[in-house]
């Protein structure tokens, strides 16, 4: 059984290739911030997922390090596919969304990081109105991208897991989502 | 209270715009290498700066550990930013500044990489007369900052810090201040 | 005595400027394919080097980890140049090739990576017939060398070595053979 972390900033598309080529591989599909909330309502910590943030770091810090353990647990008797953020950017930089005490517990086998180039994910997020996204200049997306890249070959080394990297260009759909299917199938 | 390090290559700028911003917040300036002089001078080991580097590999190792705790100790009662280098460039490669035994002590809150296009630092370096700089050239300028970048992604996920880069081009420097004080605000 | 690890994709050149660099140095040389095997035979698990792959994921992680420790017994006594890949680029993604288990052994002072542009390492790949190589696209390679980078900073994170790269470019072997020997002789 495998596991499986797919990641890619807002506009890479990873959800939409995701839940297609869900349609072709036998995976459970998990979002870590779901199996999170589920773990602080069930301390009744919280309500609902908004109130997630507002928990104090290290209770955050704790649940966060219970749902890698949780989610490897599932993957122990089904392939899981989760996705999160590689790394988030925020205020005060990049945060890495899986740092040495989740991967410990979750420690799966690849890490995907779904990518395009910078012009795509611009024009992708200005045409995108569901999410509040801010307008990231290219060069910003650029480095995003770059500082997720050597997050994850630092999550690689503390776990031994692949780092794969999917181009998820504009009119190439069907190839992208297949070429996920085949990593899923290794 | 925060704990913030902060990092850029000779001629990145990194110590003026640090001293500009410290006019506007409430922070505790520490540089690493003096704590560790401190450090070794409390132990009889050293009588000043110039000497730390004689002692042996392991002595050095240690002391750069203990640096790391009583930074973090003095964080406790106020807010703490320490200059120091992401990685060294020496004849033998680039030496990371803050390996694993080091950021166990000190769990920064934020790593803060001020940089420059190559071109600018490697005018700034012609200009600089107080230092001596090796007049590398724009690629290898290049070579450091990307190193420093994937390091500082390592050194972010053995201790769920922030990465934020500042860049710090020519003719800005009331505007690169300002992004400083706003991240040591947060 | 000083443990180094020479690294570099396939087409990078890191063989031949070794095998130069060698007859000016002083060095025990490795392969750590070679150390695993010897390993792995002394257990009764395999014959030859082929058969080790066949081996189940945990026991070849428990003899890469064991050839670890016996390469830094050896480099107790004499210099260590240790050749292996610093990620190796498999269907699944790229995999370090230096996991922490592994470096947690190993514990190098300096990690060479020999990188080349990637039109002449697709050259060279092309002239090349003892190997079956892939013929990747330029993106490709520079993509791989990039994760090198990243991964190497990473290994240098955890064991507090230097990383050191070196270019082979075409048309100057001598140079580059003797940039290799002054990092072999610091």
């Amino acid at each position: 059984m495998k596991l499986v972390v797919l990641t890619g900033i807002p506009g890479s598309g990873s959800t939409t290739i995701l839940n297609r080529a869900l349609e072709k591989v036998d995976y459970l599909h998990l979002n870590y911030g779901d199996i999170m909330t589920e773990i602080a309502m069930e301390k009744g910590l919280v309500e609902n997922r908004d109130e997630l943030r507002k928990l104090a770091a290290d209770t955050q810090k704790e649940i966060q390090k219970e749902a890698g353990i949780r989610i490897k647990e599932k993957s122990q008797s089904e392939n899981v596919i989760v996705d999160t953020h590689c790394t988030i950017s925020t205020p005060a930089g990049f945060l890495p969304g899986l740092p040495k005490w989740v991967l410990e517990g979750l420690n799966p086998d690849t890490f995907i990081l779904v990518e395009a180039y910078p012009d795509e994910i611009m024009v992708r997020r200005l045409n995108d109105e569901t999410r509040e996204r801010d307008a990231q200049k290219a060069s910003e997306i650029q480095l995003h991208q770059e500082m997720n890249r050597a997050a994850s070959m630092a999550y690689a080394t503390l776990t031994g897991a692949t780092v794969k990297i999917i181009n998820n260009h504009d009119n190439h759909l069907d190839t992208t989502v297949e070429k996920l299917v085949e990593v899923l199938k290794l």
